[in-house]
């Protein structure tokens, strides 16, 4: 039976601030990737997002960001391997903390925002991520979604989750349209669904420019920020399992 | 034959700033506590320290502290036991990560200045410090000098390792003189040894005074933010051993 | 013709998240406390904050607090006066300039949250707010609802604007029931618009136990961060207008 | 008579940690560059550094550096020019106020590390700092030492005030030699005085091809994070000072 994951990023309140509605999408997904204090999130906010994940059985994961709570983990800085190396460990570390002293347990990883975008563009980078990840636990999976995180993940003898995106079209080499190119957002939940069933019952998607193009389908990212989101994650995740697509933890 | 652990704070650079003499005095210590980035410390700070503790076989600490950098976690917050008790999961975390990633073990917590001086006023918040430990790691034993935290400790079923001072007098009940109060401190050095062999071996301490008080002499607490601090460390380290007191961790 | 200003704390977001509702309530206010960064706020946060201000003509003010943007400056911190001193100069600077890289011009200065607590309780901690705001701007007033604050003011020769509140009652001595005890908020509207029309034009407010206090009335403060809060603007200021009340910056 | 300003950065500890030499170096210099809390420094140590400034008729200067306190201001950061432009105004204005506090005046600015070098590449960004102060205070002149944060200040109708080097050897276009490239750092104390008598007295430097290359050069930039910098200083305002030049403030 074909199935696949439903991941989203939580846990990115801070303080006084509240984002997001975790509480209303932690019932419709099955991995929550969850801020670890530096891009957002703090000690508290992981507490009760992880006791959160623990009561809906979600997955918790942790969502690692540069040292930028100002902007939100988006803004690249010009960091050294080393020093991103030594900044995953930290905040993986910290959540793994956080879920085992409410009785839970560290499941995944996924770099959040620049992080994430620095590893595209520079092999270094993605190393040092994947290294830290695997000196703290060798069996913790990445979610991956670029192709030099990917391999960093495989090199390092980490597990790949392959992550997918409903809402975002493809180009022939199976990376997302940009969004700066016209007619890279899906927003027909319909066509938004059709691509997901495609892309995990028979392992391709349909490109912009119509080719069928093969592409590893593990998890699929939901967006939690915008309004309607846990509604949209309700549905695609009621519309997959009417097609016999079951949804559960990778 | 009686032993004693010798600690010491360490790892309290951040960034570009440089404080204390840790590579001088990790050759002459048993356990450093090393602070995990709220008060002092940072990622790469944590790494680098640890490093420098397991190529000395020195026992690596967490040191906890208040989220106060510009402070160095010494002014007291009001905050709740809830609000304590994450953040010393966050940073035992943080440090058991950094520790694994090395190839280490985290071996202790200690608490770091103001935090610690509030738990010696709320039992309510040293109950938070306990509970977050045992939490994360039941094993992990906790450094103690004040009794609520003592008591703690206890309660929640984790180790104590009660420390003492070379270079601090003590009052009947067993507790420190305060800074505050005339011969606080104790400026001779072979004073300092003597008072430490007597709490090592025979397990009192002859208070200001003249009173002997038993006392609890498991580990040895350093200053390393003062000059010369390596070489007395290096100093009371051999004559201890020359009055035939092992010298190792806990 | 009597009159009050109203105001309200501004500019309360941080980065990526907002709180409040400031372009609500902007037109219905006439004072702005805005957050300087420290608690909340940052340096575009506080611009886009001043920029609305100037567009409603609403008085600009430093709103300084605490450095704990996590506990959003709600924690009392155990700092010197000097350090007050410190901070107060540099956030209200940091205001003075984004008023004026705008075409405003600083209005007053209000303490948030925890610092203004500390100075309730402390007079050498008021003192040192009024001394550096003195230092930096002595034309400069402060909005003040404590005695040694309004005290301190009046020492350092700024001159003080006292603050009422519409939804708290009094007790015989001046002072806010404290929200411990029964009866301290007053949820009619009726009742709230009353008490402050009283308080505007008569000087008095009837407090809890029935006895008329006299009291100085120059600034309403208003709550923002509820719901409803720009609509219970709109409508205490129309009502005070109809009696006869002008509605106007000090 | 031939004259040069003589600058360093200055106040760049922060909270417990110590970086510089600012007490040795103050007497030497005629220009302050302060950080001002971002990169490096905090209120306490701006009001000590200004007040030793003051002392010494050394005129004040804000020093403004991107929010990363870790990375010491030296690791670009992906902002924009809105971003920018809104950090440069709350840090000149906090510096402002720290200034007038103490009887001071803001005197220059400077722009620090990443920051600076993100002018040299991006004149959108040159011109967002050019704006920021010209917006706060039009009579701040702008130490500059690239061509389109020079080219910005003009066109923002600001004054220039051109920096020179030292200790560092010049190219055929009147740029540094890059230091990654031989020959381009002078080490020699003689070379390094006789350059700067050439440059101040001739307004020429001859390059390392040996051209004769027409400069500005209105201010030495003299480097406080070396050992022997305030004795270096000395020596290089003596030995101007017996050439005829005279060393003072712009």
């Amino acid at each position: 039976m074909p199935s696949i994951d439903i991941n989203c990023d939580m846990g990115e309140s801070f303080g006084a601030w509240v984002m997001g509605q975790d509480t209303a999408l932690m019932p419709h997904i099955t991995a929550a990737n969850i801020a670890c204090g530096f891009h957002a999130g703090d000690p508290d906010v992981m507490l009760a997002t992880v006791r959160c994940a623990i009561e809906h059985k979600v997955a918790i994961g942790a969502h690692p960001g540069l040292p930028d709570l100002q902007g939100f983990g988006r803004r690249a800085m010009a960091m050294t391997a080393d020093e991103i190396y030594a900044l995953v460990v930290y905040q993986v570390g910290a959540m793994q903390a956080v879920a085992r002293s409410q009785g839970g347990k560290l499941h995944h990883v996924k770099t959040h925002g620049a992080l994430y975008n620095m590893t595209a563009r520079d092999p270094a980078l993605a190393d040092a991520v994947a290294r830290a990840v695997a000196d703290v636990d060798p069996s913790l999976p990445m979610y991956v979604a670029n192709a030099p995180m990917a391999k960093a993940t495989l090199e390092r003898g980490l597990k790949p989750v392959y992550e997918i995106y409903a809402d975002r079209t493809y180009q022939d080499d199976g990376t997302l349209t940009p969004r700066s190119q016209p007619h890279a957002m899906i927003e027909d939940v319909d066509q938004a669904i059709a691509q997901v069933k495609r892309m995990v019952k028979d392992g391709v998607v349909r490109a912009l420019s119509g080719k069928e193009v093969p592409i590893k389908a593990d998890t699929l990212c939901i967006h939690g920020d915008q309004p309607g989101a846990a509604v949209f994650a309700r549905n695609i995740r009621a519309a997959l399992e009417a097609e016999g697509i079951e949804v559960r933890t990778v």
